[in-house]
């Protein structure tokens, strides 16, 4: 029983998930795609010669029958709509972050699939499904390690284009810290701060980088989170836990180890995409085994999704003021503690 | 187009490929399997839910016009008969090593592929699909270090059973070394002396262990290898080169970093299985991959099984006479020059 | 032409120097001891068989016209009076740290100094004599990396007694960073603010364990210091710096690399007096040769002595209010800029 | 009581004991030098300010009264005679490797030592003094990883002059890991074998370069050491241990970390000098501490210079045969068990 994907958006992001469903998983098909731009649309099932729909929008191919799941990989601002269509359906639904580009949006979505009754919903966070995060995952959990107490990160690219925005450092960059940190610790936050520090000669006159982030939770926990898009070196995601009885760190990612010119050195990644390639494939893998064994997806929920659109706001409100801003979250449904 | 396959062998390495070719890659399904125990072979089709049938024996199966290509996966010595059988069918064949468990055995399947005009043949070596392996590779025909002038390798299991013979170490456990070096150097080889050291006292009576094998090649490069089954510390493969601008080892598998009781310290694995995970996976994938793509695997050839062969043979010579034992390989047909 | 030391205060730190004089250090040589336990500095000239008077009290161990330097490890509370009585005898005074208990005394020992119009003081910060801390420096001069636009440090102790008390993890323990990354980075601080995160269940009721200290520079660069004094598993300080195209870290301490019980590993100190031991005897050396070389000594001045004392003060105000104290230096005399 | 050297060879090595003995050591002073070229031996007596009466020849220095040790860092033919002289005189001796060009001269020393009764010598294998190699030692005696069963080692140097020969990779270079490998494992030398892979390019022709040697011990210990002495990228030795629970490595030399150019490296050595800076400053403080304190040096002895001989001997026949070479040492003499 193979899982019928419908695609929404055949952009670069759409068109790396059809080509590891396509070529690379198991258990999983593309059988409907479309885009506001239909001959990119074509082009992708011509492309990966897929036998395919091509709809003209996404109620459309929500509404095809043969369609089990719905890929939601089009522009932000149209996901929620695409998501809230299909939970109507009753289809599965695998969204790209953002979930919703506000919490209201978000709510909305944790709000439909409650009333719906079962989980239909997977966020885009593939950093849960990289095996690093899942070891310390793992190790903390195991509380071998007593308590986590702090979290020291680093969210490093080598540049950033004129496009990148002040707030993308929050909504783009600083998201995927957002989302695995509270799944790492098991907790919650409760305010988030942004330090500035001297800018880099690098930044665009525009921006502030790089940035620090000081986040608390309910337990206490303090997560310092630096976000600097024009390091220049490398690719760089580094993640400290600091508990009770020892510390823990992300593996480096694996390299050759060469001794050459008076430098015994491995490489850092300049690509991000080779960061977490496994990560990609490893989150559609589940999504699709976790449907066809149980039902339901097991992966990052709506309500993560809308963890991640109160908290960046709240980075965002930070980036102004300088001040430890509050993170309220309403009261989370049961359902999702199952 | 989906590569079908044929299981001969339902075994745990026939298992483990069948659970894989199912469940994890893509563009293969199992359709036909055999074992000379059929209730084995029943069984597997019942646990994986296999659409596939179950045939007596491996002709039968091979004469299946549904099956394309052959998983070989059964005892060591029965592969020869069945890649042959393969060939004469004109299907493609995965072998899991040995390819033979003679150097004239290899040799006939050589010359029965030459014969064909057409490569068939993959033999199971992963390690070639090993990130690591891959890289290393990359670097050396990069030129980058200048020409490969030894290698420094170790093969430590943590421990083996009663069941292990001295020439296992050659037949089991060197042969990995055996056919990955030469790959990774683009050489042949021309000698091999085997060195007892003194024995560890976790070694059986009748054992020698560790043993060091010295290789010797066409271009001149030393290499020792290190075999040691029951170091207890760990599984744990290492491989440096040296080269003429400087030197390159494989990577450390990733692990957690942790610091605890007074140590700095990464995970060293335990299980084989996991060591070569992705590679096995890889190795089976291409295998797929390439036939679909080109008609042809890419893979390990039999003429790297007959080397293998011949190669084993003279290590386990030396392991008689502690001499340095010649290698002499026939004429390469220039079939595998492509 | 040895350089002859009278030493006040004869207790740990003292006897230590005392023995690192005598038998480690070339050209120094200890010629008077005085400590208001008279037994504890008789004691001490027959342990080290020591050719030195003991005297009565500070003042009349300074007098004696054969004393050059004035080796000031006496309790805290009493430095000032000795720096500054050695100051007016117009001798050389290594003062371990504080200089003086208030900023004010520290101040007072600067403007005796700048009166005097030569150095002779020096205090002792010794990690400005770590190998590492010191390749960390060149590499910020070098400019090769760039400007430096943020530290990340820890300062790691596997446990403290139930004498500690929250001042000293600034007086005493923060206090090496305090020193050192100013000097690191060529720059003053601004400001200071120290954040609770969730108690260890190691540290005792009284105490706030572990801290997190932000500094901020009037270069704009952003310090982040975790201080963690029962971290159980050793005695662990780091530091990175995040420059505009690169970052470095201290070295970890050397060990051997072990591969044991699936582990592998090298060994974290858990004594602080192996840490640095090499940086205490080379800021001695320093002091000795700089004073035979130059007639002066040229390591950590009494402005750093006072920039630590203003620094601290603001640091333990903001242990009460957990908030952003501002660091008010007087205008630095000419005097330390050569 | 300082130990007044006597210096025979003011060249290189000469000064540099030389001016550690004044400026960094504690407890020794130079107070006669000789050199065949008697300018250089006054030159150094102005360079170091030395209270030190200039000698025509070792004989005359030797046998003045104020001379309690002599260090012998003269040209290697010499060292024989000026050590046997010093024995006759019943005078401490600290010999630069060679001990003695021959076994026979070597041997002649033991005798002369024996026969006076009590030890003077010795020898300066700085490697034993080495903090890396000393925790690999302590690590082995405490029987924590069970006996030791083979070790792998490197010794490289980025280049080496037209001067070096195929000899000296033997007798200056190897020479380092003969002295300390045996006193590592605490077992003796019974063969060695020379093997030659493919030259490199940077290898002037008259050289072989790299070579590989293996040694075994009375106890079955198997040793591979590569001696490599135009690497290119850098000063490397390297030493891992493998024992019955687990293997031990030598440190890498510590360095800063850096993240640069998309690279994750340390700095590797390319100044011999600098790798065993601190060794050698600890042999001669030790020799000098034994003797104030037991009236003996109790480091390297002139048996250790005599194994030395022998098995030196032995590796550059094996240069010439490539076949496995005898040890063979004479009956230790008692006086050198205690
Ligand atoms: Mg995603
Ligand atoms: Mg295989
Ligand atoms: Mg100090
Ligand atoms: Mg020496």
């Amino acid at each position: 029983m193979t899982l019928r994907f419908g695609v929404v958006g055949t952009g670069a992001i759409g068109r790396e998930h059809i080509q590891r469903i396509t070529n690379t998983l198991s258990g999983g098909e593309v059988v409907a795609v479309t885009d506001i731009n239909q001959e990119s649309a074509r082009n992708v099932v011509h492309q990966f010669q897929l036998n395919a729909n091509v709809y003209p929008d996404d109620k459309s191919l929500i509404a095809d029958t043969s369609v089990d799941a719905i890929l939601v990989t089009s522009w932000g601002p149209a996901h929620q709509a695409t998501v809230l269509a299909a939970i109507e359906a009753g289809k599965y639904v695998f969204c790209e972050k953002p979930l919703a580009t506000t919490a209201e949006g978000a709510l909305s979505i944790v709000e439909a699939e409650v009333k719906h009754g079962r989980r239909l919903v997977q966020v885009g966070f593939m950093r849960r499904y990289d095996r690093g995060y899942v070891k310390l995952k793992e190790a903390i959990d195991s509380h071998e390690f007593g308590a986590p107490l702090m979290l020291h990160c680093a969210h490093r690219n080598p540049e950033v284009g004129e496009q990148y925005t002040l707030e993308m450092a929050v909504n783009d960059t600083l998201i995927h810290e957002i989302d695995v940190l509270h799944w790492l610790v098991n907790d919650d936050y409760t305010s988030i701060r942004a330090i500035f520090p001297r800018k880099t000669k690098y930044a665009l006159s525009h921006m502030q980088d790089p940035q620090i982030f000081i986040l608390e939770t309910v337990g206490g926990i303090v997560i310092t989170v630096e976000v600097f898009v024009n390091c220049k070196y490398g690719y760089d995601i580094q993640c400290e836990v600091v508990c009770e009885e020892g510390t823990m760190r992300l593996p480096e990612v694996p390299s050759i180890i060469s001794r050459k010119d008076a430098k015994l050195s491995t490489e850092v990644l300049t690509d991000w995409k080779q960061r977490f390639i496994d990560a990609y494939d490893n989150e559609i893998q589940d999504f699709i085994d976790a449907i066809r064994k149980t039902g339901q997806p097991q992966g990052p929920t709506a309500w993560d999704g809308y963890i991640a659109a109160v908290t960046s706001d709240a980075g965002i409100r930070s980036q102004q003021t300088l001040e430890k801003e509050p993170i309220q979250l309403c009261n989370k449904p049961d359902f999702y503690n199952h």
